[in-house]
């Protein structure tokens, strides 16, 4: 179950990434590098910190497949996706949600500490999309005012507390889900932001 | 004969490097810290999604003093590389295509299967000068029109192909090299082009 | 006391970061991962770098809260810091000289060779502050004029050079410790800055 949302989750990453790629013109090998660091760079950037090998797309190579195709598609018909905005918000919100909740279960799985587990989840959940937008030379969107990292922290956190004290891991999955989807997308109907925290030094720049 | 031709690639690459780090006004620390990052940040990118250490660099520290010392030569005499562009992109060429069959040996050695050998090969050949470009504040060039990625894969593709299913390592490093080669010099000498993908959204920048 | 003087320095680093965060207008995510990467993220390179598991911070979860509690502390306060200005660019000094120590004790301690040992250092030193520049979406300050890495290279020479060739590991690292922080400190006390190399082709960008 988890897989499949899973499957779902890396298509419509890999799917929003192509926009975002042909947002700053690139050509198809492009649109298939961002849609890959996007839907798998969370977790292979999680993997990377836990030295934990072989990387989920190594063993299934398929995923590469899978995100490349998708993002070409994507790019064919970019003019019908702008009017399935809503829609592919949507499914971002789940992968994010899914990504946070794989990303916990793989730090629980080699046993680190609580605190690890979480950040292991909003790693896997909001790496990729920095990433993306580090190459397409923006300040990472989810660093300034969205409620996405903030959804994920979320997400982990109520994974780990029903999952580590409670009971059985499926009901963990189920509230995390459905808390951490319901902040996302409140978030985005209502426009919620975080405050941001704005500063401007006297000094000039400074180091 | 493959390190020989991998030294000579990994100079002319720091070399190129360093122009790119006078292009930005960086000091001598940046300039070497844009060539090691250029010549021997995809094998390295390589090895770290892999798991495969020790990396080359640490196991022969000369390549950080030849890179090194490659990049500060390189600034001495800017105003004769400039001359010497042809040339220089050239030897980009070939290094584009000696990194790529390297990084596929790599991942053929750890037995990773045939998608990724040639994944493998373009992480090698690619991810160094996408990095160059990210941290000198550029997105990057050869996700945007260059034939340069498309050459890498059809080296690694060529080079699968051949030592997997017919002869000998030896023939299929100098088909892949040659096709490779041939691709990227026509590419630059007759200008060719991947076609953007370019995309603007009514809607704003949306996510 | 290298453990105490390090405490103080990824906590004096995350309080730097988070206004460098702040002049981004990011939120309190985005203050909490800038001061992180900012301050434990050179080490963080440096293991990947070397496949040396676990991370500190893995071991360590409090550096994390520890880290984050100062990131936003100082964004509370971050009008009192910009008064601070001098204590802080001290503490970054003291930061640098004693995150390139720890960075050549652990490359040591795995047997590296003793360019690697440096590099590491140096890797430890001021990996942590590029990352946070190119997040900020700026070209990294440490590669274009200040006397950063140089002071960094500097320690972890003089470092190795006493460890490996003459006495106990205690004279090393207060040595090094003392020239590396009296170069930086008298960098920024009389501007010293490394030459640029500047370099404009006539040709265009070229790739």
């Amino acid at each position: 179950m988890l897989h499949i949302l899973y499957i779902i989750a890396i298509t419509a990453e890999a799917m929003t990434a192509a926009l975002s790629a042909g947002r700053r013109d690139m050509d198809w090998v492009g649109v298939c590098i961002i849609a890959w660091i996007t839907a798998l760079g969370g977790g292979t950037i999680r993997n990377v910190l836990f030295g934990h090998y072989p990387m989920a797309w190594v063993e299934h190579p398929d995923y590469l497949l899978i995100t490349a195709g998708a993002a070409l598609f994507a790019a064919l018909i970019a003019s019908v996706m702008s009017r399935l905005r809503k829609l592919f918000l949507y499914l971002d919100a789940l992968g994010l949600v899914v990504f946070t909740i794989i990303g916990c279960q793989i730090a629980q799985e080699i046993h680190l500490p609580l605190i690890i587990v979480v950040f292991s989840g909003m790693i896997t959940g909001c790496a990729g999309g920095v990433m993306r937008d580090v190459l397409c030379n923006d300040i990472p969107l989810l660093l300034r005012k969205e409620i996405y990292a903030t959804a994920s922290i979320a997400t982990g956190i109520i994974y780990v507390a029903i999952a580590h004290w409670y009971g059985p891991t499926n009901i963990a999955i189920f509230a995390a889900a459905a808390i951490g989807l319901a902040i996302r997308l409140l978030s985005i109907r209502y426009g919620w932001h975080m405050p941001k925290f704005v500063y401007r030094d006297e000094h000039g720049e400074g180091h």
